[in-house]
Formats: structure tokens, sequence, C-alpha cells
């Protein structure tokens, strides 16, 4: 059993200290540096399995959590999730809704709790039960509406949901903030404040008096644990890469490959998609494992969602897949992800101009940006077949969230099976003694700098190419070495925006060196429609371009 | 009227062709990249205001447009939005929903193309036309469920919906993907590709055949413009800042203040926010004109939407804040508000983990990262109550996407009310004839870094300050004489994690020069709960671990 807590944190920790499990004295550290018992429950706390404090993620997560003791554990463990009425109009939650009811979630209870105010104004729908009930009903949940400060009519509601087959149970339950509260009850500007120290006392007496000491203590029944343990074990390839160097296979195809067959090594591995499966090619995973691909439509916050809480408890290994670019959509989800110390992967295709034709909303160009200012996160963006499948290799066994960039052209190989690879260490893909610049490309602009380097060769320059592999952690000892190799000189170049990207990970990485000079071709202003390599022609990160940068510091 | 459109732009571009707004010629180069007709449309073209390509954000701005239109300009322009089943899994879809029913938007028309088909599979509730009525009736709108291929039963629900008051009206139109076409109507896989050539001829045989040449010419009636003109001149203060050097005020407090000032110079001036207004004090602006605010409540995609559809046209100077962490929620709005060239200006508060006890969940950390790689975007970081002031006015009237990143805690008033400001002009704020350290900070670190001043020079080392006001563009003239000044070497102190922000921006403007060392302090890792001050501590930003750094560079 799971539950979702927000900002009634208190309540929380003082039902744990109840149970057992904080020491009341901890109670009065809350929200202190030393104190794990913060402002929003986080899983530095042993019972917390998804941080909270982002409003409309919980059902997501949730989700996720009864997919997978339906689904994967086959187990008889039921899910439940507080929803408070103002997080509502989040989107995320009716992503969430429609998703439940689809796969007929019968071991997942929302509880929403109406309590009619919001942060700074009532909640839009404020009291209105029956507009609830009829919006959950159009989600397809099996709906109670009770009095949430009746006990029996709440533990009623429990058992029928029980009983129900085929479909979510919603208990929206009426409640009035602050009840039996004198002047506090159903007000305004109370949110997340402390009782004033003069009306402490008043009000402790008045809750005192309405105490009912039970005549019996209840034994709750504990719950029957019916699910395998997890097996943590390293999930390996289970044979070397079979691509041959110079065969053509884009990334994202390869990424598919890959992840079918490492589906072969794990049955706890499982996919995600967002209706674009046969653009990623997370299809192929699904056609080998039919039983472990998630279908989630186009609602990429809730397939970050259920794929956090599918890996929550380390019940599943998840893959979540979508063009790099929707990734922003689930931006807030990931970020809390990381606060929920969640080891979920996602794999972003169609980076980058590169992709041609679909024009600059299909293109992914803030995506390093944004997975780079993650803090728990490794960010993959390997540039061949082989290195493709070792990323995904690699991300199954790394805590922390990965993110897997992956290209739509066709790329050569680059690597031999028998290459290895590690988060952090780069690879020095062309290198003479008498280089004199470095170029550090990254997924197709190592195709392009490799090139760069044939046409200078053929001038009689050398140049040394590096391909980081991981953008994050970056290999700043290769890079530094090689920089100091060739004089000093490096040259990023990105299908990326200018912003956060390879350059500016590169600049981090030497900028605390003095005597090192970085020039930068990345991707500037809003792109457009047009052919793969003409566009990379057109905002100046193609073999030409870094020839001619390279020509220019050679002159300098 | 508007009209938002995804990817079926061959048939947009085909109707106004067709209307004589494009030649016909430019059809046949569709997707080049020396022709505007992208592969999804955007505002390159002279009648389109908002770019489309990724789902289920349409809405959200036509809502913007509806709610204009009947609120601001009074005007009788009505607003049609096509949607596709698939984008419905989008909950930002349901945000618009609940919106515009919450406001009675009846100049607001959906029309719903059911046609059953997603990306890679059928859409999840297929032709289920019940289900979708269902939800958009509980979501409050005026439903009418068609024959999407019947033109009259099109054109009678047109214009029911006209006479309709005190609720928008969806009309749910069934159809089939491909209709007429042998072998794909109703197909699979026909996502975005062409016919294929050895069927062309066939297929426009059939579609010739089917074609009704109509008896009458339709001479349909022009839209009655009764819409004032928008007023396009400078919007400014009535009068300088009134603050006084030393006072102390935090930013965010002085944003609502100075944003309620700029509404008296302007009735084109409208605020928006999401259920934060009492902490990010747009509250303020509310308070003096509550006919130019917006609540959208905690639905943070679609405030953003909707403010891009105000600032549509020029109709409006639309300020949409909420927590800066929450713009993570809406970060694919905002990179697609880019594609779209809107003037949207955008409010983050409580940035960083200088807010305290509400824990990472609350703290926006990656902001920086995330607006700096939106390439229409002007980011301003104030760092006291008179230049947000100052931010706030230029934001009015600077084109692009515009952030301002504001603060929870209280900061002394720096600057002299007739100071100038100007993006992409720093500050020093701090400096003399012997310093041997740049210190650039930004917002509150800016007064940790002058802190850090005063304890340095009471040990007779001297540093300069420099406060950049915008971190984008980024004043690097100033950065790399000051850093020539003081031996090369600076400092970078920044509440923000290290990739992606203020560090990052100055790595960019100085990378390319040799000489200069940067060194960085910045948050890294995922920051906890505590009070304001032990957290600038425990995250080694404070004026403490500034003097450190310096005391460091100067042993050297």
């Amino acid at each position: 059993a799971e539950i979702c807590w927000g900002h009634a944190a208190p309540v929380l920790y003082a039902a744990w200290a109840e149970a057992g499990f904080v020491k009341e004295s901890d109670l009065l550290n809350l929200r202190k540096l030393d104190c794990d018992l913060e402002g929003h429950p986080t899983p530095k706390l042993e019972f917390v399995d998804v941080a909270t404090g982002s409003l409309g993620q919980g059902l997501g997560a949730a989700c996720g959590m009864a997919y997978t003791g339906k689904n994967f554990d086959k187990s008889s463990y039921r899910v439940y999730c507080m929803l408070g009425d103002g997080e509502c109009s989040e989107g995320s939650v009716w992503e969430a809704m429609a998703f439940a009811s689809y796969y007929q979630l019968d071991n997942l209870v929302a509880i929403l709790d109406v309590n009619r105010l919001g942060q700074s104004e009532a909640a839009p729908l404020k009291h209105d039960m029956e507009t609830y009930r009829k919006r959950c009903e159009a989600f397809g949940w099996n709906t109670y509406v009770v009095d949430g400060h009746d006990v029996e009519e709440l533990c009623k509601a429990f058992w029928q949901a029980q009983q129900v087959k085929g479909k979510p149970t919603c208990i929206v339950a009426k409640t009035f903030k602050g009840k039996g509260l004198k002047n506090i009850e159903d007000q305004d500007n109370w949110h997340g404040k402390p009782i004033p120290k003069d009306r402490l006392d008043d009000i402790l007496n008045d809750l005192q008096s309405q105490i009912q000491v039970p005549n019996k203590t209840v034994c709750p029944q504990l719950p029957s644990e019916d699910t395998a343990p997890a097996d943590l074990s390293p999930i390996l390839l289970p044979s070397p890469p079979a691509y041959k160097k110079g065969d053509k296979m884009a990334t994202r195809r390869a990424y598919g490959l890959a992840l079918a067959r490492l589906g072969q090594a794990s049955q706890r591995v499982v996919a995600l998609d967002g209706d674009t499966k046969n653009s990623t090619f997370s299809d192929t995973f699904r056609k080998a494992f039919p039983d472990r691909y998630i279908e989630c439509f186009i609602a990429e916050q809730n397939m970050v969602g259920v794929a956090i809480g599918c890996a929550a408890r380390d019940r599943s290994v998840a893959f979540a897949s979508t063009f790099a670019a929707f990734f922003s959509r689930a931006y807030d989800q990931i970020r809390m992800g990381a606060i929920s110390q969640t080891n979920v992967n996602l794999v972003g295709s169609h980076c980058g101009v590169s992709i041609g034709e679909d024009g600059p909303s299909q293109m992914a160009l803030e995506d390093l940006a944004m997975f780079r200012a993650i803090p728990t996160c490794t960010v993959f963006y390997p540039s061949d077949a082989v290195s493709t499948e070792r990323a995904v290799e690699l991300s199954a066994n790394t805590k922390g969230i990965c993110f897997i960039r992956t290209s739509r052209p066709d790329t050569a190989v680059l690597y031999s099976p028998d290459e290895k690879f590690e988060a952090g260490v780069a690879k020095v893909v062309r290198q003479s003694d008498s280089d004199q610049v470095t170029v550090i490309g990254a997924g197709v602009t190592v195709h392009e700098a490799l090139a760069a380097a044939d046409m200078l060769a053929a001038e009689g320059k050398n140049i040394r190419v590096i391909d980081p592999f991981t953008i994050k952690p970056l290999d700043a000892a290769t890079i530094l070495s090689s920089a100091r190799a060739t004089g000093g000189q490096i040259i990023t170049v990105e299908d990326h925006y200018k912003e956060g990207g390879l350059g500016e990970a590169v600049l981090s990485a030497v900028g605390g060196e003095p005597g090192i000079v970085v020039t930068r071709l990345a991707v500037s202003g809003v792109p457009r429609s047009g052919k793969p390599q003409e566009l990379l022609d057109l905002f100046g990160i193609s073999a030409k371009h870094i020839a001619n940068t390279v020509r220019q510091t050679f002159a300098n």
C-alpha cells in the first residue's frame, strides 16, 4: 500500500510517529536543517517512495505502482493516492485518470480531498461534489462521494472499492479545512501557516474535548506480503553488440534493438512510450515482449510519472521513450524524480536539426540543458549503434535518472563489438602525433568531425576528435589532456542550442584551467524545415564548418 | 477568428492557396529549406499566430485569445480551435477545458476531430463518441457530436454554437482518416506519409469523381472588424522607482508593486497567476486592476498557453507568474512559445535554496538553464527593488519571451531611483583600483558578494563585484574588462545548480579568451529544508564561502 502526500507533511509525520516509525521528539525538528522531516516529504525518509511538493504528480506515480502490482508483480497489494481538489486543475491528474481506467487498475484507489480551499483563493469547483463525480465517472472511474469527516463512511467506501473489478475507484471526500477549529475551519489564508501562539491553548483544549477515546483497541490486519523480492543483480546484454564497423544505423533504431536484447536478460526490464514507438523504435521491444510494454499515449507527464512509479522500490527497470523535445512536457516530473531518488531511464529520439523536414517543433535543442541540470542525472549521447547498446546496458544498472539522446539519421558504426564503455569515459576516435586542435562532437556531429578530419588531413592538417559518450559526467581528464596536447585549442560542435549543452559542459570542465580556448559551434535561433544535411550546413555544425573553424585556428 | 492547426499543415496551406494568401506554385516547395511552408505551421507565415507541432497546446492559446476578445478587447470576434483525438490524452487539453467553462468563454469553439487513429496505434477512446461527449460535458462545455464528413451538420453546429451564451462549445466530429481513399481510409500507418507514386493516379481519379461542383458560388460574409487597433507605443513607469538605498524588500514583492505601477501606464498590461498570487505578489496588481487579472488556478501549462494567447497579435502585454520551479511544468509551452514568436513575460518567484524551509520541491534551481536555452528569451535576474522595477518595465517593451527571476528573502536596495538599466548591461556594484578578483553574483548572491567584500576589505583585500542584471544577454564586455583588470580571476556565485546557470553563462562569455580562470560556486546535489542563511552556507554560496574562495585565489 502506497500513499502519496503533499504539503500536509506534519500530519503524515505525526501518523508515522504514532505508528512508531518516527521518534515523537523529532516532530519538533520539523523543517530544520539537520532533520529529515522536511517541508515536503522526500525519500530521505524510509517510508517515502516518491517525493511530493509539485502538485498533480502523485496519481501518475500511483498508476505506475498499481500497473506494476497488477501486471508485473502479479501481487495482491493495493495502491492508495491522496489528492487535493486544488491540484485537480493540473492536467497531469486527468492524464493519470484516463490511464488508470484504460488499464482497468482496480487495485488503485484515489482519495480526493475536496476541502474547497486553494492557496490564494477557493479552488474553481469549490464544494461542487457532483461535478467532481461527473468528471471522475466520465474518465472511467468507479466513484463514491462521501463526507470526508465520517470515518465509517470512508471505511465503507474503502471496503467497497476492494470489491470492484475492472475499474479504479475514486473516493471524493467533502471536507472542511481546519475542521473543528474555531475561526479557522473553512477560512482562507491558513495555507501552510502555523497557529498563532496566543490561540494555541484554546485550540488545543477545544481539540482535546473532541477526542473520543475508543472503547476497543483497533488492530488492523497487516497486509499480506505476496510479492517476490526484486532481483537486484546487474542486467547484462546476453552477448556483445553484433554490429560491424562502417555499417549504417540510426542510434534511435539501435536503441530499440538494444532494449529488446536487454529484455532477454531480465524480466524486470519494461518499456513505456507515448504513441511514438514506431519513431523511437521502442516498438522493437514491444514486439519481443508485449507484456512488458506500456503504451502511455500522448501524455508525456503521465508517462514519466508512471515510469517513476514502475521503478519505485526497485520493482522494475523502466525505459520511457518519446521525442526528446517532448520530455520538455515532463520537466517538472523529471525534476521531482531526482528529489524522489528515482532510477528511471528516459530515452529521447529526434534530437537536433538533423531530424530535417518536420521542423523546429519536433527538434530537441534544449534537452541537454534540461537533463544536465537534473542533479542525479547521467546523460548518454551515443554516436553509433555499438555505443547505443552499451548506453542502454549501463542505464539499466546506473542509479539516478539516466537520459539517452538518440538521433534520427543513419550513422556509421564506429566501435568494434568488444569496445568497453563507461559513464564519464570519453573515446578519442581520431588522433595523430601532430594534432593541433581537439574537436569534440557528440552523436551526429562526431561523424561530421570525422569527415572534417578527412578533409583537413588532405591538406596536411591533423586534428584530434573526441566522442564524450556521456555529456554528464563529462570526461574532463581526457578533454584536458587532449587540449594540452593540441596547443590548448578546443572546438566543440553540437546539434543543440549553445546554452547548457556540450559546449558549456566542456567549458565547465576546462574553465578553471588557464591557457585553454574553446570555440563553440552550435545551433542558434529557431531553426526551420529542410533536409538534414542542409540544416547542419545552415546552422554551422557540418563538416564544412568544422573544417573552416579549424583552418581559422591554424591561421591564428 | 483563429484556427490552430497541427501536422495537417498541407491542408491548411492548400486552403490558404485557395483563398489567395499563398501562391499555388509554392505548395510544391512544402518542407523545403527556402520555403516558409514548413512541416508544421509557424508565424513565419503571416496568417499563423501560434505555432503548432507539440500536441495539446492549441486550446490553451485559444482560451487566451477568447478571454482577450471577451474581456479586454470586448469585441465580437470568435475563436475556433481544431483538436485531434490523439492529443486529448494531453492533460493540457483538460486544463484548458476547465478554464474555458470557468470563464464562460462562449466565443470559443473547439472542433474535436475524432478520426480514431494516433501515430503508432488507435487513440485510447477510438470512436467512442459518447465518452468524448461525457468528458466535454463534465468539463462544462456545450457539446455536439456530429458526422465530421457532413458539411451541413457541421455548419448547423457552428451556427448553434453562436447562439449559446455562457458556455464554450465543443463540436465532437466523428471522422475517418483518409476518407474516400481506397485502402487508406481508416487504416493504420499513414501518419505523416505521402501517397506512393504508383497509386497516385488511381487515387486522384477517384477523388476527382467524388467532387460535386456546387450549383451556386459560396460568398461567406466577411467577419466584422470591431476591434480597436493595439496601441504599440512603449509602456513606461509613471515615475522613477521610489525606493531608498538600504531599504529592505524582497524582489518578489517589488515585482507586484512594479506591475501595479506599470498597469497605470497602459490598459494593455494584464497579469496571470496559478494560485500563487499571494506568494509571487501578482496579487498587488490584481488588487489594483481586478479586471486585468486572470486567475489560472494550479495549471501552469494552461497559464502559459493562455498568456501566449493573450499576447498574440499584440492584443495585450501579458505577465504570468508562479514559483519559478513550476515553470518547469510548462517548458514545452515555453519552447513552443519561442517558435510562435510570442512576446509573453514570465515571472518566477522562490528561486534557489534561499527560499528555506519549504524544501527542494519548491526551489527553482534549473530555471536559468531552462530559460537560457530558449532562443528568443531575455533572462532578467534583478538583485533589488529598483532593478526589479526596471526589469518589469523593460520586459513589457522587449520582443521575445522575457523571464524575470525573483527571490523570496528581503534584500537591501542597491540602486538609486535614477539608475538606468538595459538588458545586457551589467552593473559594477563595488570596485577599487586594487581589485584582485572579479566576483559575479546575481539576485541574493550579489548581497552575499558585497558582504564578502566587506569582510575582505577588513583584511586589506579588495574585490570587484558585478551584478549582471540580465543573465541573457550577458554583458560580456564588462565581465571581460573586469576580469582583465583583476588578473584574469573570476568567481561566480549563484543560487542555482552548476549546470546552465550564471557560471556557465560567464564561461560562455569568456571561454574564447585565453588567460581567464573562472571558479564557480553553485548548488550541487538535491538540497533540503532549513533556514535560508543556513542553506546558503551549506551549499557553499554564502559570503563566508565567497570570502574563502577569494582568499584561496589571493594565496595562489
